[in-house]
């Protein structure tokens, strides 16, 4: 690792124990600096993969629906059946297990709508290579968006530039051919950790910072969706999943700062409305 | 791939159907023929790792428990604790994420206790190489068990040839320096399919077959040890998890046929006795 690669890590791990330390959370990250940037950008990470569409809001909901269906024991039916739902609906993508992305690449393939996957879930504990490698497997069988898991233990640990390379890792095993989500399980973190997770997600160059893997309890509240955009600004996309499951708390989270929404009723939010334009 | 080999993988396939075609289920697997375990040597998968520990109970109860914490929000303190009660209790391991193996391996060695650790885990829907690729990586890092999910969705969508491969390829990844136990999460399984996921456990040369992982509700159950030690034979090791919390459970899972127990509450159950002998 180069010297300015490792005053990089330093300073980011610097900036996160200020702020943990801090009497008071503002959830205020300054931007990162210029050479910051430059340095990110030198080492092969950029968000060259979702570009706008994780900064902005589509004017349609279905196109901010990830139709999900992560069930551990759902079948080649369900999973099949997800697709078609998922091109006559027209959500943003199709969200399922690893096993699943090249059926629903075939499947999808010609629509718009994305194949997302899901990389260390849902407790995100796995090696740093691990994650890399399940990624880069994913985005050769077709993956165009990766929702990776943080390790909440290294988190709580204080292991910080651990926490970054983790993200990092999976940012640059996409090649920028796919979109990076970071899932920080909000439930399980203190709101100064929910912080110092979105500023390291940024500084590794995700694309979006998600809430929930929706299997640890708990799921997007507006107050987490709120704190995840303030600390990430507009240049990153908010993701906010687990117990979205009607039309109302949907158009909350969209409210409080989200840009994507990630349920597995993504049906029935669409349909429940009554013809308003938009959302 | 050989023409043996194919017919063999056939073969196995063959047999699951059959089985899960018949009326009432037996849970009785003929042992492999002579020619499928040469198949298997030459192939080189074999049961090198556990040996002996896979097929017996050992005298002591504590020897019996892998000391398990695998919550995602465990920190590296509560992992230290973990260790050491493992080598003052004398459990057979400690059971924690891969993103403990290394920490586990340096506190533990010298001492008796193994380092298990947990692939694909909890969903089991990874892709095979990436389970291969965390198998392999987890040996590297000191890991001497590991304990991998069962493809839940691809053994209810009957692609058995999949989780035969599946399987297959955790065993290898270790290259005999760990042993392998597939878990089958019993809850999400009928009789049929955990019947068919022993069978092509044994299949592969795993050592263990075991219940759960202690995150999809449910856990072990007296009947499906029994299921599953009927299936597996006295070759393979039976490990009863999720739910085992007191001296009694643990005593009811291994007469069931369980020679080895997952629990996070271990030092209860070694304490909860009143000195009797053994167990």
């Amino acid at each position: 690792m180069t010297a300015d690669r490792q005053q990089l890590i330093d300073t980011i791990t610097d900036r996160v124990v200020e702020r943990l330390n801090a009497a008071e959370c503002g959830c205020q990250v300054a931007p990162a600096e210029e050479h910051h940037l430059r340095a990110m950008v030198e080492n092969g990470a950029c968000r060259l993969a979702c570009g706008e569409k994780a900064r902005t809001l589509p004017r349609d909901l279905a196109a901010t629906i990830d139709h999900t269906q992560l069930k551990p024991d759902a079948d080649e039916a369900t999973i099949r059946e997800l697709c078609a739902e998922a091109k006559e609906f027209g959500f943003a993508s199709v969200c399922v297990q690893p096993t699943w992305v090249a059926l629903c690449a075939e499947l999808l393939r010609g629509s718009a709508v994305e194949v997302c996957t899901v990389i260390g879930f849902p407790h995100g504990a796995n090696l740093s290579d691990t994650k890399a490698f399940e990624a880069r497997r994913a985005v050769e069988q077709g993956a165009t968006e990766v929702d990776m898991v943080i390790n909440v233990g290294q988190l709580k640990s204080r292991n910080y530039s651990y926490v970054f390379h983790d993200i990092e890792g999976v940012v640059q095993a996409t090649g920028g051919r796919a979109c990076t989500k970071v899932i920080l399980e909000t439930t399980l973190l203190t709101d100064d950790e929910k912080a110092a997770a979105c500023a390291l997600a940024k500084e590794a160059c995700a694309d979006y910072v998600k809430t929930s893997t929706g299997f640890a309890g708990g799921g997007a509240t507006v107050d987490d969706v709120a704190l995840m955009r303030r600390v990430v600004g507009s240049t990153l996309g908010v993701k906010a999943s687990g117990g979205v499951r009607d039309r109302e708390t949907a158009q909350a989270m969209i409210d409080a700062g989200a840009n994507r929404l990630g349920a597995s009723a993504g049906v029935k939010i669409v349909q429940g409305g009554q013809g308003s334009a938009g959302y």
